[in-house]
């Protein structure tokens, strides 16, 4: 390579630095790590067989179809089957036509941005909130502002505040249910009044929804876009927590008026999501009751988190606190104030134990004494031994 | 629905029409249609049957490693086969470091706009060119423009005045394999000039290759990536024609100043392609003789475009003239100058036989008076009929 000037990037590639985190979770991955970093899904879990077994079914009724282009919207009959689901789970109204196919949920966070952010504008976030949303949003340059939230949702008079004070917001992010980090479901009043406030002040909500099927215990809420009688909710999910991660497959659901703009950033993006991926989970939901697939992910998940919290509860030195999130992935934890987490985490990876620091998580103000850990991916006995290694350390560490 | 006040969207999206070609096209899909338009691959090549064989093989043996989340880099043994075929067929010399796997060259298209442009940042490429890169561009709010070129590519003189005249020029975008829409291909000399003269003005490059292979007669020339002795050529392909364009497996290769900066936006747009995907077309390179099944398509589609060419010549009026592509799936028409081919392909709606007008190609001025045509997609019979319509309209309408 003969030396040469750099070439001159975008003035966006300043905001997307290298993750420190990511690159010391590369660390966590070597086999003798027990990591509560991830956020994996089980694999025991995963319906292998039945996707053997379909995808033979598929490439012979309609190998041709399946591995040709498609159309931009998606698979037609899985719209359907997504839409009739949403409906039933979480009281929204959606029809097939408003439901498009995407790479996951990301890419549709990523869609999210583009559609609505012009360099400065301002997007509204909990605190912490979804990091790689994050990674996403800055590829359009807005200004990122949390909102101060409780273990209820964000706090209403101060979303109004902040409303008030600022005329570029064009978009508020939220995960209102069993939150990534925090493991925290917002309250039926404070999705209601959401909307309205949006509404009030003319600002688009992006309502990211991974991970509300799993909920372990209580009722299942109605999603934020189930309020939404203006249009303003464009509402994400995926079928990375409840089918499989590795397909890429998830969704977004937005009223005509946005849902045309959405289609034309998909077709310019990647024209399409990959056909026979989208039959085979649409003939999933055909072929076997998804919802006992979904109950037996809730039951072993729900098991870990109990074995995972009494241990923390009995393991964990006092003066550490965490979430006991009804569903979900994650559990928060917060430990006295002078701790810093990514110092405890090199700590822990001696010892062969891993989680991840909170204070990447935090669009503005890090808070350096938090963490999060993840329940999903692990058995009990290396619950057991990774809770023990990482209560060791704390109790020499933090006090 | 309740009434309410428009949000307000990101200024891209004024950019972002509504293709009206793409409204027309639709039409050309109803089955009584003989569509030269798309630029679909014969779906009876599709290797539907060792899909089935080695998907099962893959969730035998590693089920839960091909339904999890993995890289955002893409899958290594994939990525190596990738750099191995490239450098051998393009004499390329990319380690498999250098792949990032993406959804299709259409996602890298997307991201190389990403990576390169500002908003009011210029883009150069060929005119005609592919429709769908230039929708992926605007997103990032880039001036177009297209430098002359003629049956060998870019006129290297134009070029140059070109870049002497704008500095605000980032990336020049060009399709020197088999071009999509005109078929034609760059000769030698001017692949390693354009290396130079990027060079030169600071000025990156972006190869979009993905029908380099399907070449039917004569030697394949090396990539212009194969001159890059600076880092600055992003090259892309997809394994859309030689495999399956419905599963959305393409890559880019770049040097590692680019490519650790297009792993960022692939992590925040979508995390990562499938993984049972790239899984299966590895395996599939692995136990199946890959070249032989690309020889069969180039076998197909020669004869298809033999057979398509004899008939234009015979039975096209005098006046109208086309290009002789060495390979890929398109051919380019010229009809006399008053002809406007929108109008043209209505009168063919009528007759059921479609194109795709050419104006939509061209970046800054249409040229109304050219079409494209795709032969990969038909049979002989379709072919024939198809050419016979086309012409008996031609005869009354262009005269």
């Amino acid at each position: 390579m003969i030396i040469t000037m750099p070439l001159k990037l975008a003035k966006r590639m300043d905001l997307l630095k290298t993750s420190e985190i990511r690159e010391i979770l590369k660390i966590t991955q070597r086999r003798e790590v027990i990591s509560f970093a991830g956020g994996l899904p089980a694999p025991e879990l995963f319906p292998v067989k039945e996707l053997g077994e379909i995808t033979n079914k598929i490439l012979e009724k309609s190998g041709d179809m399946a591995l040709q282009y498609s159309t931009t919207e998606g698979y037609a009959p899985l719209r359907e089957n997504i839409a009739k689901r949403m409906n039933r789970l979480f009281s929204t109204s959606a029809a097939m036509e408003d439901i498009l196919i995407t790479n996951g949920s990301q890419q549709a966070i990523d869609f999210a941005g583009r559609l609505f952010l012009d360099d400065g504008d301002i997007i509204l976030c909990e605190s912490p909130t979804y990091l790689a949303a994050l990674s996403a949003f800055k590829s359009y340059m807005p200004r990122i502002i949390s909102v101060p939230t409780d273990d209820d949702g964000m706090i209403m008079e101060e979303l109004e505040k902040t409303l008030q004070a600022h005329d570029k917001i064009k978009l508020i992010y939220v995960i209102p249910d069993f939150q990534n980090p925090t493991g925290r479901t917002w309250n039926l009043e404070r999705r209601r009044q959401l909307v309205l406030l949006a509404h009030k002040y003319n600002v688009a909500i992006l309502e990211d929804n991974p991970y509300g099927e799993l909920r372990f215990e209580g009722e299942i809420l109605p999603a934020i876009k189930s309020f939404d009688a203006y249009g303003i909710v464009t509402y994400i999910s995926t079928f990375s927590k409840t089918f499989c991660p590795g397909m890429r497959i998830g969704w977004l659901a937005a009223a005509p008026s946005l849902y045309n703009e959405y289609v034309k950033i998909k077709q310019g993006a990647d024209l399409h999501t990959s056909t026979i991926s989208q039959m085979a989970i649409s003939q999933f939901i055909d072929d076997y009751p998804f919802d006992d697939h979904v109950k037996d992910i809730i039951a072993l998940y729900k098991e870990r988190r109990d074995f995972m919290i009494k241990l923390m509860e009995e393991k964990f030195p006092a003066a550490v606190t965490f979430t006991r999130p009804q569903g979900g992935l994650f559990i928060w934890v917060e430990l006295p104030k002078h701790v810093n987490t990514t110092e405890l985490l090199y700590k822990c990876l001696e010892n062969n134990v891993a989680f991840v620091p909170g204070a990447s998580f935090f669009p503005d103000k890090k808070v350096e004494y938090t963490l999060r850990m993840s329940f999903s991916n692990m058995s009990k006995d290396r619950i057991k031994e990774g809770i023990e290694r990482m209560a060791a350390i704390m109790n020499v560490y933090i006090v």
